[in-house]
């Protein structure tokens, strides 16, 4: 892609820590300085990294009522969710300072996994999280980034999350869900007193409810994200999910991480 | 209250455009000016009024790691879960602008209904959202303030919602689901790399199952919420339900707003 070649002219290393926003660059061409002296007198002005991705900045998360004078764009994109599985179980049973810790655990990991694949981390809600690709960095290869992403947030939560003994869980290991769809939704500001963005519609709901059928351990992709993923999907096997609210059956992959 | 005694004196409005920062009063009984002229140096500074409740500032969004110098406190609140009934069908029937549209009405008419009953929005997921009452503005009262705010967005919603035509509901009106539920909850920042505050434990949890499980137009109430609430859930029915999760049977009470 021709703007991603401009970039890397400017920020060597585009898998590290970007020197300009990478958001601002691929939306709009526009660089901005995150890291680094040029940085400062952004920063004076309110305008620093964003908490959904240390390589855009917060211009990213504000752009629409301001810069792009419109609410809300059309995109296609691809959308993970994820969450620690019989949480509610656990919630109910041990005490509150220890599952913060869990769930803190949780989000640093699924974080790291997100950001080294370009994801945004769009919205954290206790022990879930929603992530979105390709915006507003821009991935073509969104449905694989999206599973190397889950792919890590699987084998790093294995580690932080399966080595912890709680005796509320018998002896089972805690284990975390993903559900990963690819298509069309609309990004924007969906209420008129936030300021920070979100994606909505049939893409969005349908990566919920795959997630929501994801056993620890497993990865559901949706047929949409698995026609792009190509090899990263060798080894899943197919479940046929009929999922509320969707007319029709869904012939999920499902990678089983462990 | 002693707090709000004092309080008083300071902002003669309670309920309406409060001038300084309740939560901070309530908190920490430190006078945080957020309107009027007084509060423009700390606008200065980026101290504003929080996108969660414009009677809070985001020194109250943000205290926990630079004021209260610990991640989470133990808080005794009210939780609240509303969202669309539908919305994943309707997400696939209908064009992503006019569900924009959707999600918008949605969520200013729940904020409105919730701000009036000094609660917080604490997160926005699409078309359904999580409110905090007793945290960080105190209300002795949170569990009724709670159910008068589901109301209200029981009102506003049908109002808003109901009036629209669209094909895809084949005559059906637009509805929104509320579950409340009351009782000790660990409010902080559970990831390293976000500055805004949550609510975790079993009592959120059990809030969202509840709403899991409302119909268009219903409020399902805890017994716990219920217990506190006296006249409010008068007509009120009772629905016994096995929530995923949850070990006993929950026997919620129904309020149903049409």
């Amino acid at each position: 892609m021709q703007t991603m070649t401009e970039a890397s002219t400017i920020q060597p290393a585009q898998r590290g820590d970007a020197r300009i926003c990478r958001g601002c660059w691929d939306q709009m061409h526009v660089p901005i300085p995150i890291r680094g002296p040029l940085a400062l007198p952004f920063r004076a002005f309110g305008i620093t990294r964003s908490k959904m991705n240390p390589n855009i900045c917060t211009i990213c998360e504000r752009s629409f009522r301001y810069v792009k004078k419109q609410s809300h764009v059309a995109a296609n994109a691809t959308i993970l969710f994820a969450d620690i599985r019989g949480f509610t179980h656990l919630s109910g049973q041990i005490e509150r300072a220890r599952l913060s810790e869990i769930v803190s655990l949780f989000q640093d990991r699924c974080a790291e996994a997100i950001w080294a694949h370009d994801g945004i981390v769009n919205k954290q809600m206790g022990d879930g999280l929603m992530a979105i690709f390709n915006f507003p960095i821009v991935r073509k290869d969104h449905a694989q980034a999206a599973i190397l992403a889950a792919r890590e947030i699987q084998r790093l939560c294995a580690a932080a999350l399966g080595s912890l003994q709680l005796d509320a869980l018998q002896g089972q290991p805690l284990g975390v869900g993903v559900g990963i769809h690819s298509g069309d939704v609309e990004i924007g500001e969906f209420s008129s007193f936030r300021s920070d963005f979100t994606a909505i519609g049939g893409t969005v709901n349908l990566a919920s409810r795959l997630e929501s059928q994801a056993e620890a351990g497993e990865i559901l992709i949706s047929p949409e994200t698995a026609a792009e993923a190509g090899a990263l999907t060798t080894g899943a096997t197919t479940r046929l999910l009929v999922l509320k609210g969707i007319d029709q059956p869904v012939e999920a992959r499902v990678l089983a991480t462990h």
